[in-house]
């Protein structure tokens, strides 16, 4: 193994090239994060202290041509949750850090001067550059500054304005293929944690030699190859298929259908005007502006969910309004203006916000009376105030729980602290058990439910049946082995629907690694990691009484369908038994 | 049993009394509440939603003429630690309520209008006044008003500013003998609590009949003369004695000598400058100013720790600056002047805020640069923005750990989200013990470990050492019992060395009850009481890993002694055991 960890000490600014422990040389990205975290950060450790770590760590087969490989996991003590965290990305930074042979990145120590730094990994070795011009400067322009810095061929990593507040709605922002920053491991409050110990961007240059090792070139290419062919064979995933023509909104009509798409706080599973802000109208909207669409993350995707959205007059792009940031910004703030959501997103980008942490914000300082449901041009009143440093930005800033804290509100909808995606989990059971169960607090992206509950897709399932803890328990344990893995989620429809797909993970792992694993063998590695987690968690205070909802979605009846969320105790403690 | 269980309900403005069940017919205070918050009240309701509830409770001997007897308690489920509360205060709105014969008053539900009202339990019936004319007007003026629109010989409880914010630091004032807003269940938040269910206030007239039932007069003589003897006859409570002559405030020079008086945010534990905030120095200058001391805050109070503070022209009495108080508004502000600490005790009392928290709040913004440590003034413009309720004010009065996330800062002195007071657990372990493991947060009145390991009282115990499960465990069902009779704190110091005044505490409640228990039965009714909390904390989420002090505490070093808190963990687990 070519690969290195490195570790860099923010007390000392000094970095060190470490050999990869027996232990960890077949992990990779969230098994890799959270094994890290679970070894050497204590459970008790102030999130924003010296002793918690941030760890950046390429999947097994990112960097690699393997088709939607190109993700990263950070991982470290979650500010917003209080418990463990991996938040992962797709973005060519991934890439190049693996390429240059980095297994993980492990950022320890704070400086002993308030002061924020620029780590570059060059060609030519590590460097740490002083940061002040960029401190209180947005992300767009952050990032033109920085290439201009420190010239072509490089890939960013970084934070913004929310996190020089130490905020718990930080996230942290990677370049996408335009250089802008787009892409994020936004969830959990992360990029406190990277500004905590005073970094505010790590710059990666192109390697000139490409470091990954592949032991079995055959395995792997063959796997590469029946991976490629399933992820362009289903309709999900195909070109020209649902996620390629409209993006990730493609779910907008879908769930709003459903009767799942939370609206006002949620308060309501559908409304008409969703339509307006649906992928549909998007793509349309963008092929008007002349936007992209479709459009890669990063440079190994075949899927291309993504997209370039514009103004009208074609100005201020955004680097993808997902599904979910249209959602929490949109319908969920009685909002369902394309342009507003689109203005909103592109504020949270350069501040450094999770879309789905900020809109949900807004709709609970909208619950609290700060401001009207559906007043667009408030929420983006409130972005100035992030960008001004106020009180109110501060509360703003640090997510969901705390805003509904500050101003008194009740119906908040968070797991753990942290806020609900896209999804209402009282007329889709399933992933209301994900939200409920997973270390991560409420996420979708943990056990995608959705997928059989509403999509039809890795089986059927009746999004009203209660019994759904082994169904979240198998989704969130193959969730994290390709978490591990280093591939987007996204490739799952493929591979829970088409054998070969599933297959074609496991050979290019095998073949990366030089490993012979069956199937069964990345499930346990998947298993493996949640129980990792959930330990970390325990000792940081969680029990199984903290897997559950809020307690106005066991007691408010969701309309169209007016139904409570009725998952028993019992039925949700089960995804943690064998 | 003449006395009655009174049930508000704030859904429909009603109220009814009901028949004390038969497990209850032997409880009262403290052990009162905790059991019906756990009985009535689900541990994963929002305490500020409809479904937590607010209960009121005199102690057992409340309303006698036994000694220092007239307290009440107040429980719920915290908004400040989401877990269970009882916090209590001595006030002569005790005896009132507790004469007119209701031995818990229940308040539930939440008025369909967003509006605030009065409940008149008054001579001839209960009634509901609309409070709109008070909402905003701070607590001096509120209750000359109310002792204006509902005449003399009433008592009142009621919520400020800070409770119309639904603060998780808003706590329940009560009159003082001169009818001011003095007395508190300042923990906790109850006072967001009540605010939630649109209860103003309470407006309690003196009973014409006094409903109190002593079923053993002979008994209950005999103690309360005994009791009465031993409060007189201990150095600490006997006239001219301690309390007597300094008030709590004797405390200050004591616990900073010996190192543990936090200043500045917990930084150091000791300075110089304390004494000139000491009890000695107060008595002195209130004698000059023609303030009140010694005072009682209660009709039965013998000991008479309180007083009355002015400013220098005699003006705007504060009914007594505790200790706790003075300390926290003051050295661990970095701010040694009595006048500015009666001020922002004042504007305490008058918004409706817990002064220990109210303090820890200002030291941990002021270690997150919002001011700098010592700087009065600017504390009290701190109180102006919660007046003014911005954004900044609700940060502030959500109390230190909202604030400390609000400003980043990693050091924050709580457990389970309180505050805590006055004594620095790394040189004074026992008191450690007791903050880490009472179900109510950081809090030393759940188990005063300072009397033995400080002042020689109830024995003695080396400070520093780290054996203290066992004496927090004893002092802990010592106190809940004390609690729940309904007698203050302050009666522990003559009756843990003088036998007789532990015989005179159980001869009054037996005299009440008409019961038969020994001192052993007292103490498991202590013990008991603090199992139906710790279970009700279980099942809202909290673990033994939840009783731990803040990481920063096992690490720094306090001067001037330069200890950590060094308890192990299976030592302060050690308390949950039998």
């Amino acid at each position: 193994m070519k690969s290195k960890i490195l570790r860099v000490n923010m007390d000392e600014l000094t970095v060190e090239f470490e050999n990869v422990p027996e232990d960890y040389k077949n992990l990779g990205g969230r098994a890799l994060t959270s094994q890290i975290v679970a070894d050497e950060v204590s459970p008790k450790a102030h999130p924003l202290g010296p002793n918690n770590k941030l760890i950046f760590a390429p999947g097994i087969v990112t960097g690699t041509n393997s088709p939607n490989s190109g993700r990263i996991s950070a991982g470290g003590k979650s500010p917003l949750t209080g418990g463990i965290k991996e938040s992962n990305a797709g973005t060519p930074f991934a890439k190049t850090l693996a390429q240059k042979g980095i297994k993980a990145l492990v950022i320890e120590g704070e400086p002993k001067k308030d002061k924020f730094y620029i780590l570059k990994l060059g060609k030519d070795g590590e460097q740490f550059v002083e940061a002040d011009d960029y401190v209180g400067k947005g992300l767009y322009k952050a990032y033109e500054d920085l290439h201009e810095e420190f010239g072509e061929g490089i890939e960013i990593t970084g934070v913004g304005i929310a996190a020089e507040l130490r905020a718990a709605n930080a996230g942290i922002s990677y370049t996408d293929p335009e250089g802008m920053s787009s892409r994020y491991s936004g969830r959990g409050g992360l990029g406190a944690v990277m500004a905590s110990k005073g970094l505010k961007f790590i710059v990666v240059e192109e390697p000139e030699e490409n470091m990954i090792e592949i032991k079995d070139k055959e395995t792997f290419d063959k796997g590469r190859k029946k991976l490629a062919n399933a992820l362009m064979e289903h309709d999900v995933t195909k070109k020209d298929g649902a996620l390629n023509t409209y993006g990730t909104s493609v779910l907008v009509n879908i769930i709003n259908e459903s009767g799942g798409l939370p609206q006002r706080n949620f308060s309501e599973g559908s409304d008409d005007r969703s339509d307006m802000v649906s992928g549909e109208r998007k793509a349309e909207e963008i092929k008007k502006r002349g936007g992209v669409r479709p459009h890669k993350c990063s440079p190994s995707c075949i899927i291309q969910c993504s997209e370039i959205w514009t103004k009208e007059d074609g100005s201020d792009p955004v680097g993808v309004l997902e599904y979910e940031s249209v959602w929490s910004l949109g319908p969920n703030c009685g909002i369902y203006d394309l342009d507003i959501i689109g203005e909103l997103n592109r504020a949270c980008n350069d501040l450094g916000l999770d879309t789905i942490e900020a809109g949900n914000t807004i709709a609970v300082a909208m619950e609290g009376g700060l401001l009207d449901f559906g007043d667009g041009e408030g929420a983006l009143k409130l972005m100035d105030e992030i960008y001004n440093k106020t009180p109110l930005g501060r509360i703003l800033a640090n997510g969901a729980e705390f805003t509904g804290r500050a101003f008194g509100v009740d119906r908040v909808p968070t797991v753990k602290g942290q806020s609900m995606p896209a999804y209402d989990p009282r007329p889709i059971k399933g992933i209301g058990v994900t939200y409920a169960t997973t270390p991560m607090g409420a996420d979708h992206t943990a056990g995608y439910a959705i997928a059989p509950e509403i999509m039809g897709v890795g089986g059927e399932a009746d999004p009203f049946d209660t019994k759904k803890g082994e169904l979240s328990k198998n989704l969130q344990r193959a969730t994290a082995a390709i978490d591990s893995a280093g591939y987007c989620l996204f490739i799952a429809f493929a591979i829970m629907d088409i054998d070969e797909g599933m297959e074609g993970v496991v050979d290019t792992v095998n073949g990366v690694l030089g490993t012979d694993y069956s199937i069964e063998d990345v499930m346990d590695f998947g298993k493996e990691g949640l129980k990792v987690e959930r330990e970390f968690n325990e000792k940081a205070g969680f029990s199984k009484e903290d897997d559950r909802l809020p307690e106005f979605m066991k007691e408010e009846k969701l309309p169209p369908h007016n139904v409570v969320f009725d998952v028993p105790d019992e039925e949700i403690d089960s995804v943690w038994e064998d």
